[in-house]
């Protein structure tokens, strides 16, 4: 019995090691990147048991993922589809402050994910089940394969979790914006990032728009702002929180850390306020390492932020 | 006034460091790559003055190829192709003995070359056109380009060099042999490995598939064979040359370097077998560096590979 | 169920990453190795199902272990000891020739296996155990925890496999034989190095060693000799192996992989002329890429060691 | 027709990787740097035409010299001397705070530089000369050949720009005083860094130093002050432009940055504050990125600087 | 004759070179670490001749601390131990905040210094022994010979310089307090950072803390606060001394470069005032630069960190 | 007292890591190398004393020789040179068997070594005097100074050493035989490679270049041919030794080391014989390993060419 179940697309990841214009790298670094297993492999790390469903090519790239999961203690449910190749995203730096990520994901084989790949049992004896919105911008089949989850675990009484993620390589706001009203309805609980809110409903604050989210259906939804820290609207009530403050060197994958906190507490029977608290550590773990995951806290990394000393020996 | 044009897909070329599995790679090498542009570096270092027409994504990668062949002195007549991205290849080695090349390239900004991007002036003030039996595989448009180019050409009298180069990714034997079968017979110079050959030819001997291929029209026919050298059957009489005994560290581009040497040949009006010589000279010295073009030769360096000193001061 | 259950000491291994003195390396690569895991990661490639036990320390290395291992598939049922460190290798080429191993293994975690570790049920339902001559040498309790597998293994009707791997470091000749002797005789199957073995026996040829191993009572005596190949003795009957053409550069690891690949091959049934090619295959392929286990092959890559094309695209 | 002709020496660069004692770095990052060419660069990459003129040694860092402006576009009219190499450049970072510069330029073929290397039709058909103070103490060839192009400049109404750029290893402040004292009053337009205005002129603050230059003669003087800015005196008049703030990692190249910024919008008419404006994003730019010209932006990049977010995807 | 003698156990470092969890490294950084020779190697760098003993392996890292110090100009007593490793130290940052440094040195070469590695001839000739606490916590051999050399030194007149560094990992804070607590009654001259001092006496402030050393013998105590610079406790009087304001990037070895500083200064004969500008001036060089001691400042880099300009040519 | 004294310039080293083209490394490696300096640390290595004289720039490559040779245990009488910057080595492989080697070191430190550089003393207090043929060639002031320690050695009987080290980018041939014709009659021991020693002398085999560099004066003449091996004149009876097999990976520093093993084997008082073979095996060990001396033999090592294992643990 997992704790969480997920899916959607992961692709390996290829990161120009410094600061300038791609074109003058001269080596890559490679790992793996994806909204669902940053989250999977942040829960794992937090103790929690996670399953991922998805595609990956018959190749390297693929052997990468499954290997990289299998590492981090996810339960790793990947269909090998020799049709298609592993999506690739490409990300750099070309300034301090602006990171920039390209995908090789059209037709991958991640956007070829499709109910029958989603195992009903898996999800119908897990305690969540996790999506995004990515997922059914990949494909028809992807969309479909999103609400064939959710429907199976509505129906199995099992909470859905669903992060907004909106990506404008994959489609409009307008696109965005019908498909996701319509998931966050059927939503128990919603990650959402200030500005992509706000191409779903409108609002003046965080609050705001949190509150105009919750106003679809979901019980709990959480609006976070980067360094700004989050705002959470659960059961009608507003709460803030705040970001820890550390240096940032790659922003990639917050929101996922932040995710995985917050969830991790759920699972645990914590309050709202620890949820939030062990949300805004993972958040902060999160940028602190480039990588889209690999700075991912395990529960005794949780109490690092706020060591005294510099030095561990 | 150029001396040679060319037309394919260009695209950035990854490279693990080391031998083994590419999923053990800490980091990819960046480089780009692609038959024609390798052959009109190869061309461009050797003296002669060589323009390349193609696609590329307004991209990093799209930007790298730009700069790399204009760093070689190569004409860059790319068309900036806003609506897909620049191509990619990803190269390693499982063994010493074996490198394998995946692409991502499926509705790349390369594969959508199309006639309108084939100045028809350029072609037809230039002394020699050289085409590969790649880019017909890419898409409709981009064999619809080959075609428009060969005729422009032959109308104007410019010679017309072919390169086999299949690739098993892009189509099979069949759709292959019967483009190339095609392509061959409106060709005046054909370069082909001995393997890729048969698939269009039979014959025996590497000889034998030289004639094969010369009784389809081309009055030259090359046909390389690797480390055991290569075969020219030039109006209808047959030469072999050997190769040159260097350890091979890539062996990706050693038939672009041949071409490439032989062109230059030709272009300076020197005797088959000196063309040979040249050829075989371009095609040792790719295979004794990594990268598929990076090795090639200038005229300077020709002498290089008899040099009795080991350490040049 | 697992096909097999091994046990011992894995540690992480730093490499030098060119030739030379290690005292100029500026950097080290990291990665694992361990006589047992080497084997479990070369038979889970290959299609089979491995656990492995031992202990690690409570640190990064320790975590380095336990997920390289979860990547390659094997079943990891390490301790985290965190009394003790996690063993280390040094490991570098002085010349081409010569590669130097240090090891930081005294006291360390892996060395402090017991009994207590070694789950029975685990032991009786597998196919296979093997053990290694390494494990009694690292200290009392690791010596009796490799007799209490043997115990329960023959208990059950397990087959015990036994690999000599004599280690210089920990232990003398004299001692080595006393105790190999006796592990020998009570093994079903012996691998062994030729130089390792005639520090247990006498025997003038190589075929010799191995019958006088195999009068100690294994039924299969597998004696390999580096490039030279090997020599089986099964149930009486000698067959010599010859080892496959490659360029070696890591020598390490190549005795584990040799009997990763005779091992798969009894485990799926075939004649012992094809273990010993399997066995072949596995140990070429492990010394031509560098790393003790990174070369390992797959089913897939068995073929690769005689693929014809030096590119695969 | 190019727009602007700028001439000089152009360097080799190599760079420590990492903070600390250049003697402690296992190895130097290759590149290359010149005042003049990353000036050259700049506005390239603002999509300006602009040819350099200089000397380079027959040997590989000449070669990625040419290769190096070929790739962004320059028009490189350099000569191959074979009587002197290609100078070098080494710089490091003592601390975070202090990078030094070491020079091998001695006798180097870019010192060589001579009048007639100059073409004058080239400057006659151009928009702008840009000349720097680095030139006139290489050698007294090199002299001859910065008032050559003055002159043709100015005989043909072509405006010259002039930046100070004093560098100690190569003159002392006398000889520096007396040289540009003449040169900055046959130049219309001067950049100057404060420290090294003050060396030629007198005045308390930066405008007043600026004011004193603008007195010798140009009717546009732009006083640059790192992190704190620029003033600029333009026709009498004095505006302040504050710097964008950005976390600086190489200060080098900042000033030929400003001037390509600055020369760019005077290149497309636009006003002084707009020059001024794109002088600092250039200059903003140039440091947030190691490299002297690397991090030049192209007009689309000049608005990432005040990008909302901090992913671009 | 030289003018400080120190003792005591060097280890080779091996250092991750990016921030996150070691476990992600791909390689590790390779140098030398130990308070004692850090120091050592800080006062040769201001121009002192220092003397270290100490013992290595009979292996690479061993050679390689040799060769580091004959490098830095400090005289290596190293015994050369063939029955034990080289200890090591491996060092990560876990977050850019937090630096943990793992060690392998039980039972190491440098554990088994003992009185008979100590001359005292050495010692009686020198102007200055300087220990630390680490010391004897390594064995009682070790610990022997840290009293033997106090002993001698006493017995000589020369002072007694003494450096608290608590070692979590070797021993606890009763055994610490209690071995510590003798040994600053011995000493002239103590270092210790505020919180390990709090593990020995008692005081509310960093003065009092400083007083309560002072009151078990040294006529001079320097407390350290890391980035809020020190308190020195001086015949009596207290004197506060600022930190320099500089990015830190690894906090370990700056209390080593501080004594080095300090030490330093009183060699010179300079008032306390200046030694402890020169303190903090070391200090805080030795946090600007990854690695213990390679940052550490000469003379000339002194007055550096008040560069008026940020390249120097 | 040492054993010899050997005077000449030793330059920084950045050396490409991989083969091909120096433009197109991203990177250099950072050495040192100089002959004299090459064969003091060969010798330092095989347990002699050795004194190097030169000069070096007051910058961070001169202090990489000098704590270089302190590390090698060489005695560094270095002359910091303000007024020059120390030398620079570039290295590179175009293909495999092609190294190129340029330089800067026209007006460098080194080529300013004059008389008074030399220790009188220090040279009639050595066993050898050891000059290359490289320094002469450097600037009237260095040729003086070999002059100059040679009439010293002479005068206290001091035996001379020269080897011919032709450097084609010094001078020409003509000036080199004048040059070395004299040097040649006043040395006792002298080492040349065949090509070098046939621009001195004439021969038809090497043993007949040999007689004739005997002829000149010295009585032990050794001409070394590479993987040929070597042929030496001792009191006019020629030997010849073989060269050990090994996969030479850079050729630079062979007749180095090949001088310090002779010369080794001369101090220690060993036949021609085995000098000869000591001679080899040093040769054989620096080409084995990339850098000019970094793979040199210590005495522990020669046993390791012709070890049976091929790993060491
Ligand atoms: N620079 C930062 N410093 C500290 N915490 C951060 C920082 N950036 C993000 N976080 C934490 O991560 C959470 C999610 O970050 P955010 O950037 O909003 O997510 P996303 O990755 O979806 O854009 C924030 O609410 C905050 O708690
Ligand atoms: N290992 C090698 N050694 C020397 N020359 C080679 C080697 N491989 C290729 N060449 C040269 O390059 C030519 C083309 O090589 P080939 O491998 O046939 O081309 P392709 O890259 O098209 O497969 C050969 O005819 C030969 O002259
Ligand atoms: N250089 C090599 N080339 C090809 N195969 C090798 C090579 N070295 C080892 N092998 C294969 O691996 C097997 C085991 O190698 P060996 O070196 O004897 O093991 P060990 O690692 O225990 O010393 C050999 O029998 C052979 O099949
Ligand atoms: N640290 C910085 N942050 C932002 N802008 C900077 C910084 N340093 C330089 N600049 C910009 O570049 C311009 C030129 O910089 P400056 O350092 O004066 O030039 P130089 O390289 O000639 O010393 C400044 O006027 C400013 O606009
Ligand atoms: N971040 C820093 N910035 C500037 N100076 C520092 C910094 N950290 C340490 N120093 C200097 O080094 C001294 C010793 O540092 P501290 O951290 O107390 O030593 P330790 O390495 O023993 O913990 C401080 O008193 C201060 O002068
Ligand atoms: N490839 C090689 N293999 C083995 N030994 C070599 C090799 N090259 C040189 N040596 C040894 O080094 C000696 C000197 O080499 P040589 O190349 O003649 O010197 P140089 O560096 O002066 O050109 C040779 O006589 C031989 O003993």
């Amino acid at each position: 019995r997992v704790d969480v179940v997920t899916l959607g697309e992961t692709m390996a990841m290829l990161r120009a090691p410094g600061i300038g214009l791609l074109r003058h790298a001269a080596s890559l670094d490679v790992s793996t990147g994806g909204a669902e297993t940053n989250l999977a492999i942040g829960l794992s790390r937090l103790g929690h048991r996670v399953a991922w469903i998805g595609r990956v090519g018959a190749d390297e790239f693929g052997a990468l993922i499954c290997r990289t999961l299998a590492a981090e203690g996810v339960d790793c449910r990947a269909v090998e589809d020799p049709g298609a190749p592993t999506g690739l995203m490409i990300k750099s730096r070309r300034t301090e402050a602006v990171t920039r990520v390209n995908y090789y994901r059209r037709g991958s084989a991640g956007s070829r994910l499709c109910p029958r790949d989603v195992d009903p049992d898996l999800v119908t004896r897990s305690r969540l089940l996790y999506v995004s919105g990515i997922t059914p911008a990949l494909s028809a089949d992807a969309r479909e394969a999103v609400r064939y989850a959710i429907d199976v675990a509505r129906a199995a009484g099992v909470p859905v979790c669903l992060s907004l993620n909106y990506r404008a390589a994959l489609w409009g706001p307008e696109a965005f914006r019908a498909e996701l009203t319509e998931l966050v309805a059927r939503a128990d609980l919603v990650f959402a990032g200030e500005g992509e809110a706000r191409l779903v409903v409108g609002g003046d604050t965080a609050e705001d728009v949190g509150r105009s989210l919750a106003a679809l259906g979901p019980g709990q939804v959480l609006v976070t702002r980067g360094e700004l820290g989050a705002v959470a609207v659960v059961e009608g009530e507003a709460l803030v929180a705040r970001a820890y403050p550390v240096r940032a060197v790659d922003p990639v994958g917050a929101g996922d850390a932040f995710a995985a906190g917050y969830l991790s507490g759920l699972l645990d029977g914590e309050s709202v306020v620890d949820c939030l608290d062990r949300a805004s550590l993972a958040g902060a773990f999160a940028v602190t390492v480039p990588g889209d995951w690999e700075g991912l806290p395990s529960r005794a990394d949780l109490a690092l932020l706020s060591a005294e000393d510099a030095v561990l020996r």
